[in-house]
């Protein structure tokens, strides 16, 4: 048996019709008019269903065929028939159906709508609906594409560790990662757990950014990108937050935080290109039930240049806007999702970058500006979102980096080898970081982050 | 500044002929003839570095730059000349020159020949080595290759996730993932840990494999892969082994095994095809200074077809073939490295699929054999790893997979959405392992595993 792929023939439908093919893949449908029915096949090669039409006398086990549970999978031999001025373009008189795996008929995929919340609870099976199936699509596409944005310009993907023996990043709660018995640790003399009997010799954690190693490579190739998990413990239940989600770091020597926003500007653009360009049945069944304005605010921005404003002028903006926030806004203050999310849909319509961020506010990384209150940071801002990358220039100067290091009372011996990288052949350098799953939710219009995560992790629930 | 990198300009010389150019990099070399000098400049777009002749009198700050120490980094604006006949096709001819970053006297990577184990003590410099250079850029190519590979053939990419709250796999040991007080954990009633005060309710490990999420995705989308990082505990000290190392697993629904090996036979060859196309230079220096036959081996290896043979076939030509093995080789046992090393570069002398091992040395998900002892796992071995891809056909009979986790003393409840997969329109199916940094070790002909992972861990090692 050659295996064709619902995908191919709609692909190719003037090579197909009236050819034989085999198809292979799950019924959403299955309806019995006596004498002939109809299966809605889904092969998961694309988002739209193939029709197959059965008939009995034709299909020999019509009637083991018509009493199938939705869910079952099938292989089908017949013939293409295109189908001008029909709902769809084209289906398949069957020839022969072959059961490959009956669905029991406890099935919890029956033909209605599900909320997501139930969906959830069966992670192994919701990627059959239409839903998840567009949000995972969508997801892949997104992941290629940003490999493609980044290899075809010359960046090296470099896998940086996701098990870090440092809190280098300092950023909120980590899991730790351990071999020691939990119930009986070994202990040293005073009786604190031993860490140097540890599987790595001392304590050791997930990762919450690769950025810094991403620096050192950055030092040798020029132009890297990390993807990979990221991690953080911390236990807000949010639509936003998930323990474990995906980031993407790009890291760019002889780069300054005009070239970085240049460089995320570009790539978002080019995700948002080549998902509407590979994903359009998707990006329909998005904008139809689920965002209905997606589609035309994706391409907008895609069309349009991103704004970019300083923070200082962010805050007057927020605070001559008459607007009632829940959190007032000042100068020193970090900026809240509500505030990122009013300059964006509000005040600018359009992602925004806001840029040189008071330096208390930002991590110790970041350049000082020569005002000597702000530092070099650009976080830029998307509608129905807030923030979806926050990047920065990178301090290369070596005794402010080390300041910097000592004023927040941290030992520079624990950044030796970050502090070697502006020893040997330091350069003006910067890079940023995009969440993943926000990208996707933005993307999709999808809007808790529980539902473009295959298998979400988050406080509480790690099923699946 | 119009940045132009060193590829660029080797890509296209005729048109950067003559042209005035700026290039940023690191000095390699750096050569004070008195009245003019050499810089050997590396910028990390590619392997090659670019000489630039500065003069005295032309380059206004020539003492400065001719004093620099190796490693320092330099913008330089100058004269791209060709130079049919001299040992490069071309330099620059330098008419100013900044530098960016002095690098300090004690520089680690002075010009002179550093053990690998030495650089790894330098894990954040030797990037910027030949060695690291080029095998950290045929990661690079090689996990984009196999991106691309799966991508160009509608494979969907799924991120299955890291942290998990089963050891479904129950493949040897695993890193606890936790966020307990781990000095004084909560305990329950019995004086036991409380797990569900955990972060996720739950005891949570960090992955072996993402297969069976994979599975329930393939259930959805027909053919998807995985590719990210996964764990083992093992306290295995040895140059193929790693704590953290990255996987691609691949899993195609209606597929049977020798569809299987079909797809991985092609993955291998178009990622060995892709390397030597997109990395002749790095290719080449491998094949003088790491593995004299790597070049010739690997374009043998992309155009001949894989052997294919039982593991009762394999026994037996083990048993035969004279050679006297450290471990015994007989019916019933595991293959120890020995003895596939053997197979695949005495007895085929190319990689080769071994198929249809012992069901008792093979895992639970495993596809029965009709011989009722066999199971249909096919392991690909490769000349100077062993072995490199382990796949199986899964079983997709609910009867049988149940009756197996029962046998091995297993919960079939542990596992109720994996064996919803077969109740709901299962399907015949396969799928396989390829561990990443074994076969980056074999497009590059190095030996140890901590010298293709960016930042390697192992047993007492997580530094940088």
């Amino acid at each position: 048996m050659k295996r064709t792929t619902i995908s191919q023939i709609f692909a190719d439908q003037d090579h197909f019709g009236g050819r034989t093919v085999t198809v292979c893949g799950w019924a959403r449908t299955i309806r019995d008019m006596k004498t002939f029915g109809f299966i809605e096949l889904n092969d998961g090669s694309c988002f739209k269903n193939l029709q197959i039409v059965f008939e009995d006398g034709v299909v020999e086990n019509f009637k083991e065929i018509a009493k199938q549970n939705v869910g079952a999978s099938f292989v089908v031999t017949g013939t293409v028939v295109l189908t001008p001025g029909a709902k769809q373009p084209l289906e398949v008189k069957a020839a022969a159906i072959e059961v490959e795996g009956p669905s029991a008929p406890e099935y919890p995929l029956q033909k209605k709508r599900h909320s997501v919340e139930y969906l959830r609870t069966i992670a192994h099976l919701r990627p059959r609906t239409n839903l998840f199936s567009a949000a995972f699509r969508v997801r892949s596409v997104a992941a290629h594409a940003i490999h493609c944005f980044f290899q075809d310009q010359g960046f090296v993907y470099v896998h940086t560790p996701i098990i870090t023996a440092s809190d280098c990043e300092g950023a909120g709660e980590m899991f730790r990662v351990t071999t020691l018995d939990m119930e009986n640790p070994p202990r040293g003399e005073g009786g604190a757990v031993d860490y140097s009997q540890d599987f790595f010799g001392k304590s050791a954690n997930l990762t919450v950014s690769g950025q810094l190693n991403a620096e050192s490579f950055a030092m040798a190739f020029g132009n890297v990108y990390t993807f990979g998990p990221t991690f953080r413990a911390e236990k807000s239940n949010t639509t936003r937050h998930a323990a474990e989600f995906w980031m993407i770091e790009p890291e760019m020597a002889f780069c300054d935080l005009q070239g970085d926003m240049d460089v995320a500007e570009a790539m978002i653009k080019y995700i948002i290109n080549t998902v509407m360009e590979k994903c359009p049945d998707e990006m329909a069944f998005f904008n139809s039930f689920v965002d209905k304005g997606l589609v035309e605010r994706l391409s907008h921005v895609a069309s349009s240049d991103f704004a970019r404003v300083s923070y200082t002028e962010a805050v007057e903006l927020l605070k001559n806007s008459g607007h009632k926030f829940e959190y007032p806004v000042d100068w020193g203050c970090d900026l809240q999702t509500e505030h990122e999310r009013f300059l964006t849909e509000e005040v600018f319509r359009k992602p925004v970058f806001v840029t040189d961020y008071p330096k208390e506010i930002k991590a110790f990384y970041m350049r000082l500006n020569d005002d000597g209150r702000t530092v070099a940071a650009a976080d830029c801002l998307v509608p129905g979102i807030g923030e979806i990358i926050g990047g920065s220039q990178r301090e290369e100067r070596l005794d402010l980096l080390e300041g910097r290091i000592r004023e927040l009372g941290m030992d520079p011996e624990d950044y030796w080898w970050y502090l070697d990288l502006r020893r040997y052949g330091g350069t003006k350098h910067a890079g940023f970081g995009l969440g993943f799953e926000r990208m996707v939710m933005y993307l999709t219009g999808v809007s808790n982050i529980r539902d473009v995560l295959p298998h979400p992790r988050t406080v509480g629930s790690a099923d699946f």
